[in-house]
């Protein structure tokens, strides 16, 4: 009987405990599964017989240390800051360890250890990363095997709100951790256009979005996600020229956001004092004053952005109750925390809202004499607000990839990510059945 | 014999050590001045029979504990992340300890336990802050005595070149520590303005100057400095409506490094491959595709900037040899160094080059019935390359607190900062006899 620890029991496990709890029935596994919430970690099990909840700390070492040593494979979905402490305890009792989150630099810093050990941890392999990876590389490995030279790949993935519950002028719910999309893009992102490194510094990120029409769901905004140069290495694509990875939002989003960019209000270092000040108050605090003279607030912020009253960001802006005086309800955090309660109100999954999951593959080439552009399209739909498009994505690769490993299918050592057939190959067709399906659509652009 | 023990030897030392060494002499002290270098600590003390040089690292703690018990007080000049090392090791075998850097979240959580153990850990008593402190507290507590409301405080600083050899299109050159100078600003800047917080998003703080004419001197341009909100309450003036410290540089120089910003050249964090480009090819990849239709990559920078080829900012850049693809002679780094290091040589003090320190202060302020302002100017000019007046306003009031402690003369304890008459009255009656002295002017705004 293998025995299976999960570490962590949010979100994005549910899809991923029913997966091995699933998978157990018929490979005799025993899924423990442990969280600082130890009732949480019950509930995912549901009285399954194959399931087991502990209460797990991760800075409880004695209790951390024996539930590693006791399982035969870890996967963790903690936070990514905690994954090298968990890496390291695998090292010690000789654990391979399976990850969702990218691959940091204390975590590549363990590689050779991990290969001296004859371990693998195995890293980014959720929904992006991970389901991006194991497409593109499909469709880069089956491209190149006819003999095409590869000029382009551009992939972007967006976690958003169904369509059916689309119905804010944001067009964007939370389905997942609120800090990270008021965070998201902070420093600079990075990607190589025409065989040259561009970068992007934050504060033009959400300026430089473009559109992508996807299939009847309509118009799309991508912009570049992280560094995206390191993977044209990993890729095994070094020569390509064009080559992007990035996130979708809806169309609208981009440019709008960009406002809370440009006042500052993404800033989740510095803590400042609310003092009975309301949302309208904090929004003059981070106006320039030469432009307030003689103006409302909203009619300086619409000045600030350079854009009329009436437009559909001030619509957006308007929609959040910002120039209401609208009181904050907080003592004090930073203003990125403050934002945060905000949208948590406006943005929030409605009891019936459902997620969508939309990842969009451009692969630009050259075969016979011909530009060639393949697409792929893959759209997960939630069923619910707790069987969500984001956990079942996000899971079952990481469920899949676990069964690979613990079953001897995937027999590598290292610090790795999902790259190679022999994960590309199988994890692809088992999510098929699960419904996660790639549309793709070859055009000819010039001959 | 007292014993004074001083850790760090670099260029903030110099006067420090050099005034410790002069009170010695008649105060029957022993000051021993430990460095990594142990040779720099040796040249500094230039074998004065009371001057002991040791090999110092912060990280082998028997050295460390050694050295701090053998003393009777410590001053710390090692980089601001260090001083909690020494606090901690201050509190354990019962020392005080002086610094000239600002008190981070790490050193006020010391606050109680200096305060239970009967010891003193005095902070910002270096120039900026340091100086400053002194300067307005007597300002202020003066002011007040003769029954003045103060309306408004604004305090700014400059490191800058001797006006002799000011002779860059720049203004500027490095006279301290030069990736300071490139990372300055960073984060939100805050302050008071007219009874309401004010916030500075980094993307907005170098567009945020304005100028000041002082003395013979001429134009200067100032911008906020961090958070100035949290010194209404520490200068006792908690009901004044517009507080400002800032920092001064030479007329043009905000807008041009606004460019630096604007281009996200000044991010520390993300390693960049350098793969043989030159700056000029940086300064492409920097720029946002559209723009550079077209264009060449001096009309790109141009058009970007929105300002004329023939405007002073684009006579800054040309003068860095930016377009001219200057070859790097750096592998890798992040592009703040990639930055610091052409600085380095553009603005690199040369042999015969002298410093200059300017303070200013204003205070608005209504009295009897009118409203007047003082305004206060400090200018220390250095004397050589090596003899400096930024270490001199460094470390002559550090070492002047330092003897008010030894001897007896100020009995505080817990985390202070010098803003109490029985610091700003000795400090600065002794500053001036260095020829550190302020130049007040008191002038009727309106009866």
């Amino acid at each position: 009987m293998k025995k299976i620890l999960v570490i962590g029991a949010g979100k994005s496990a549910t899809h991923l405990i029913s997966y091995l709890l699933e998978q157990s029935e018929t490979l005799n596994w025993q899924i423990t599964v442990g969280d600082i919430n130890l009732e949480l970690a019950q509930k995912k099990l549901n009285n399954h017989p194959n399931g087991k909840a502990v209460f797990f700390d991760i800075h409880d070492e004695n209790l951390r240390q024996q539930y590693i040593q006791e399982a035969d494979i870890v996967a963790s979905l903690l936070p990514y800051k905690f994954h090298s402490i968990v890496a390291k305890d695998c090292l010690k009792f000789g654990k391979n360890l399976v990850t969702a989150s990218y691959v940091d630099a204390t975590c590549k810093a363990l590689a050779p250890e991990f290969e001296k050990a004859n371990l693998l941890f195995m890293a980014e392999i959720g929904l992006d990363p991970g389901i991006d990876h194991l497409a593109t590389m499909k469709m880069l490995d089956d491209l190149k095997a006819k003999g095409a030279k590869i000029n382009a790949l551009y992939s972007y993935t967006g976690a958003l709100i169904h369509p059916e519950n689309d119905n804010n002028p944001w067009h964007y719910k939370f389905t997942w951790a609120p800090m990270n999309v008021i965070t998201a893009g902070q420093g600079t992102s990075q990607y190589m256009y025409n065989n040259k490194p561009k970068y992007i510094p934050y504060n033009r990120l959400f300026k430089s979005s473009s559109e992508r029409e996807i299939g009847d769901l309509g118009i799309f905004e991508v912009y570049p996600n992280r560094d995206s140069i390191q993977y044209r290495k990993k890729y095994n694509v070094d020569g390509v020229g064009t080559f992007l990875r990035g996130t979708l939002r809806r169309k609208g989003y981009c440019p709008a956001w960009d406002t809370f960019v440009q006042l500052g209000w993404t800033n989740n270092k510095q803590i400042i004092e609310v003092n009975g000040q309301t949302y309208t108050d904090l929004l003059e605090a981070y106006l320039p004053i030469y432009i307030q003279k003689g103006r409302t607030i909203e009619e300086s912020l619409a000045a600030f952005l350079n854009i009329e009253l009436d437009s559909n960001i001030m619509d957006q802006l308007r929609w959040l109750e910002l120039f209401d005086h609208k009181p904050i309800g907080l003592e004090k955090g930073t203003i990125a925390e403050i934002l945060c309660h905000l949208l948590q109100e406006k943005w929030k999954l409605e009891e019936d809202d459902k997620d969508m999951i939309v990842m969009l593959h451009e692969l630009e080439y050259e075969l016979n004499g011909e530009e060639r552009k393949q697409v792929a399209t893959m759209v997960c739909m939630g069923e619910s607000k707790d069987n969500t498009a984001i956990s079942k994505t996000v899971g079952l690769p990481l469920g899949i990839m676990l069964k690979l490993i613990v079953t001897g299918q995937i027999k590598l050592t290292g610090v790795k990510i999902p790259t190679m057939p022999e994960a590309y190959n199988p994890i692809l067709k088992e999510l098929a059945q699960y419904g996660i399906v790639f549309e793709e659509k070859d055009l000819i652009l010039s001959s």
